[in-house]
C-alpha cells in the first residue's frame, strides 16, 4: 500500500491560509526549499483541494511537475470553472485531473495501486475525509511563528481521535518549526 | 514588567481538554514533570480558567503550591459554587483568589507589581482575552501525539494576528513536544 502524506504549512493556531486564501505569512527559504524537494522525490501523486488549487493556479502554476495532480472538488459548476482556467492556458496540461466524485473511494484505489508515495496539498476538508477514512499515513506540518486568528482551519471536528507517534522535529533558521507524525492505525 | 507565559499541553488540533474536561490523553513522565518544576521555579502567580480550575478541584488540588493561584470566572453563579466547593474543604486555601471582574485589567495591573513571572493555565476564553490585550509574552506548549477531534479549542478566532518568535523546541521521550514561542508585541 502506497503511503499518504499530509504535507502543509500551518499557522501555529491551525490556519492553512487567511479567508481570502491568502499565504503571505509562510515563510520560504532554501532549507524549506531543500526539504520539500527531497521530500517530493519520494511521492508521484498529489491530492489538492479545491481551494488550494485555486491560489495554486492564481500563482501561475497548473501542476505540480513530474507527478500527477488530482484536484478534488464536489461541486460541478467549480470544476466547470476550473476546466475553463486549464483551457485558456497556452499550454494543455495532461498532468492535471479534475475529480468530482467522492474522494475517500477514489484515494482507496489510489493507495492500492503501485507507485511512490501519495501527498495531500491544503484541502482542509479533503484531508478532514481522508484523515476520519483512515486513508493518512503521515502527518508532515511546517508550523510557521504566527497566530493568524482566522483562516482555513487545517482540521476539522472529527468523529473519532487519532493517535499519532512523532518521528522527527526540526526547527528551521526561518522560525519555522516542521514535525513529522506517523498515524497509528 | 513581569512576563506572562501561556503554558498549557495541547492536542496536535489545538484542543486543551476533551469535550467533558477529560485530561487522559495528556501523557505525563519524570521528564515533563522536571521540565515543568523547572519553569514552576519561575512564576509565582498562576492565572486560572473556570474549567481548568473546576477539573483540578475536582482532581483534589486547590491551588498550585508556593504560588498565588488566581481563578476567573465572568459568572456570578459559579464563582458561588466554587467558593462552597473550597469552604467544604478541610482546611481554608489562602493561596486561592477567585476573580469575577474583567480578566484584562486585572492582569494588566499585576504584570506592573513587582514579582516573578506569571503563568496561563488553561482557560481559552480566559487565554483568548489575554492574547487579544496583548498581554502574553511568551507561549509554551507540550503538544500531545494525538487528534482529538473535538473538545475545548486552545485558540479562539481573534480579531489580530499575532507574531511570534520560536526560541525553543524539544521532542520528549514520552512522545510529546515542547516549544516556546515570544510574542512579538
Amino acid at each position: 500500500m502506497r503511503k499518504v502524506t499530509l504535507g502543509l504549512a500551518n499557522s501555529l493556531d491551525n490556519y492553512i491560509a487567511r479567508k481570502d486564501g491568502g499565504y503571505d505569512w509562510i515563510s520560504w527559504s532554501d532549507e524549506v526549499a531543500e526539504l520539500s524537494a527531497q521530500f517530493m522525490k519520494t511521492v508521484d501523486v498529489l491530492l489538492i483541494g479545491r481551494k488550494t488549487y485555486e491560489v495554486m493556479l492564481a500563482s501561475g502554476q497548473s501542476s505540480y511537475p513530474g507527478a500527477q495532480n488530482y484536484v478534488f472538488s464536489r461541486s460541478a459548476k467549480k470544476v466547470a470553472q476550473i476546466k475553463k482556467l486549464l483551457a485558456a492556458r497556452r499550454k494543455p496540461d495532461k498532468s492535471v485531473e479534475l475529480v468530482s466524485g467522492d474522494a475517500v473511494s477514489f484515494v482507496k484505489k489510489l493507495k492500492q495501486q503501485k507507485g511512490k508515495g501519495i501527498v495531500v496539498f491544503g484541502g482542509g476538508k479533503l484531508s478532514h475525509a481522508l484523515l476520519e477514512a483512515g486513508l493518512i499515513d503521515e502527518i508532515i506540518l511546517n508550523i510557521q511563528p504566527v497566530l493568524l486568528g482566522s483562516g482555513v482551519p487545517l482540521f476539522y471536528p472529527m468523529k473519532k481521535q487519532i493517535d499519532l507517534k512523532l518521528l522527527s522535529s526540526r526547527a528551521l533558521k526561518n522560525g519555522g518549526l516542521t514535525v513529522t507524525y506517523r498515524v497509528k492505525h
